[in-house]
């Protein structure tokens, strides 16, 4: 039986993962693929004596990897630098390299697909963990003219929000308890500021509309702005809060591409997706709309999907064409359109409203449902649905309404998106 | 560039998906793909004339399809006995073969896989329409050992349970309004009885358990007992009823594969796939817990998935090892262990529980959950969730408690299927 000989770089708990399927599934994979994947080398920068590299060699020289010997290369080191350098080597070496290293392909991924039309670079386990979402679109989905990808894509945030609709708690004491199960790092930033997931939707969106998408260029929003009050006045309003990665085909040859906290109706199976599990919802012309979910994160579920890709890379007719593809023209976010969840806190004084409505009104925006909501003393909060409108028509819109005298604090925004 | 050259047997809604497909995304899947699909003869027993057939050739022959000029033969004629033989000869031939037909797969697997270690046939189609879960199986989540499958793959018998959820009708009245809206077939049988859902679990279960599973054994219910009643009263015991297809590994080498309807945590994001769209939720080693929705029949959306196929054959060097796969023994259905469900009519006498308790007891099954419904007169219903017990005790304890003398009508049971 054929062998393919792998050169794993990193010994974390995701390189820990693939040694463990390939000790426990071994026989399996081989039977289901037709080649025996072997671990010939382990490259770290610290050895591991309790771990079980299955017969292979340890070094802390990842220039090693890069040998005769080895087929193909598993880059888990993470971070950017060295990563990058290890991808290109091995590339140029001729080896298959399967990663699961988003920022690197989030800032790099043009210039790594760029060489070749059809580069030997796999990366499953960059975006959403064990669901393989890349497979889907490029391979089970390929029939398709994607219309838009929306994506739960960080678990930390989708397990804060559904912490805070389900128990009823702030941002702050959920992102505690998240930290305390180990669901977010002690530095959240990462996470709760929409990097992770911008990272994400950059490969996500590439993949879906046939380009390369730059994450410097994407607009990404985190959480830290929702409150316990938005999520209960979205409930009211027959919607949750997600946070999402959202990638829509444009009218002409742009593409959307945001990350933002968004209303999401709440009778649809998306927003059910619940704690750190991770879905992407696909809309395309033939395939309609289909959705995919499990563990966006840990060890084995990564695990899985860079197994998936080594046996991938195994095969040597591949698919083609992921590489020399165009740079694709985001619509800056001034310029999308959607309907958008509004709360404003003001004074009750007569007439407060009809002003708001004017100011809306004004730049042709109007108002899909609203309610208004009494709180401490005489400060109330006027929620409002609007409907579809561009951005930055609700940027001045905000600004005129901030500077009515009955303001009585900082106007909370929050776009919808309706997947129908 | 390449030129994969199709052979397209039928002309139905599928087929015109297809050709719809080629016409409209052709350069998207050639770009994707590094190989141009070519359509150069569609066989049919009538001709379409409003149908573009993208320049192929049209013939009431479906042997013309065996020819030189032919790579792929796409067999989307439906029944048994003549696409069974045109897929043989294709196969023979060294064609390519994809397949929309569950029924020939479900009762011909094995015999069709049986001829080599890697045969060329593809049926993505056949098991819920556009959701890729045949290609996330085999090669997604190949680095997996699976635990269990758990589809709603009979679109109908979703619509109907959860039109009887959701409106408060009876099966009937579901029905017919599933019929109404061209969901169910005039001879509704095939759905509502289960088969199609069981040709579905049958492929499911062998690719699952990496063996052959043949679909005259498998245990197979249908929807047609389930009632309006049932629906309500799982819900306040915290469950939605389904109609399911259950593959999971066995205590020794043998699975259980089954299909019936069963009760499904109301929590559960699998309990919230409603309508005619399709689920397949994945339990496995690593990867965790998966699932996959979407829209499981349809033109274009089950032609997404013959595309997809196609274009998987077209590149030559094929995941190994779908041939010569042992057959796998199923459990029989009686030593098959779960929780329960029980509906049980009784006239309203003093001592009817302890005797229902106590014909359970006897048989060593506990009751997690009861409570006591009043319905007409003095009839009440007694509902029961049982603990985890074998169905031949359930079977022989409802025989028992149906001789009670208070009993005043059929025993319902329904199985429950925790997901955790």
């Amino acid at each position: 039986m054929k062998v393919i000989r792998l050169g794993i770089a990193g010994l974390g708990t995701v390189a820990q993962g693939v040694l463990e399927i390939l000790h426990h599934n071994h026989k399996k994979i081989a039977d289901r693929s037709g080649f025996e994947l072997q671990v010939v080398r382990v490259a770290s920068r610290t050895a591991k004596p309790d771990v079980d590299l299955l017969g292979a060699e340890f070094t802390t020289d990842l220039g090693a990897l890069i040998a005769d010997d080895v087929d193909v290369v598993v880059e888990l080191i993470g971070g950017e630098g060295r990563a990058k350098t290890l991808i290109e080597e091995a590339l140029a070496a001729g080896k298959g390299v399967a990663t699961a290293n988003k920022a690197v392909l989030a800032n790099y991924g043009a210039e790594l697909f760029a060489s070749d039309a059809v580069t030997p670079l796999k990366f499953e386990a960059a975006v959403a963990g064990a669901i393989p979402i890349i497979q889907a679109i490029q391979q089970g989905l390929v029939a398709n003219d994607f219309y838009r990808l929306v994506g739960i894509i960080n678990g930390t945030c989708n397990y804060i929000l559904t912490a805070m609709q389900e128990e009823g708690t702030q941002f702050t004491d959920a992102l505690a308890t998240a930290q305390a199960l180990g669901y977010a790092e002690a530095d959240p930033s990462f996470d709760v500021d929409g990097i992770d997931a911008g990272h994400k939707l950059a490969i996500l969106a590439g993949l879906g509309f046939d380009g390369s998408v730059d994450f410097s260029e994407l607009h990404v929003e985190g959480i830290t702005g929702v409150t316990g009050q938005d999520i209960r006045y979205a409930k009211e309003l027959g919607f949750c809060i997600k946070h999402v990665g959202i990638a829509k085909a444009g009218d002409d040859n742009s593409i959307e591409a945001r990350v933002h906290p968004a209303l999401i109706p709440e009778n649809t199976l998306f927003a059910n997706v619940a704690g750190v599990t991770n879905a992407v919802l696909v809309d395309s012309d033939a395939a309609g709309q289909t959705l995919f979910s499990g563990p966006g994160a840990g060890g084995s579920a990564t695990a899985s999907a860079v197994v998936a890709d080594v046996v991938a890379l195994g095969q040597t007719d591949r698919t083609g064409g992921n590489g020399n593809r165009p740079k694709l023209t985001l619509l800056p976010i001034a310029e999308v359109v959607c309907e958008n969840y509004l709360r404003i806190p003001v004074r009750d004084q007569p007439g407060v409203f009809a002003d708001v409505a004017s100011a809306l009104s004004n730049h042709g925006i109007s108002i899909e449902a609203a309610i208004q909501k009494g709180a401490t003393d005489e400060v109330v909060s006027i929620v409002i649905l609007t409907g579809s409108c561009a951005d930055h028509e609700l940027t001045q819109a905000m600004a005129e309404v901030s500077e009515l005298t009955q303001i009585a604090g900082e106007i909370a925004r929050i776009r919808v998106e309706n997947l129908s």
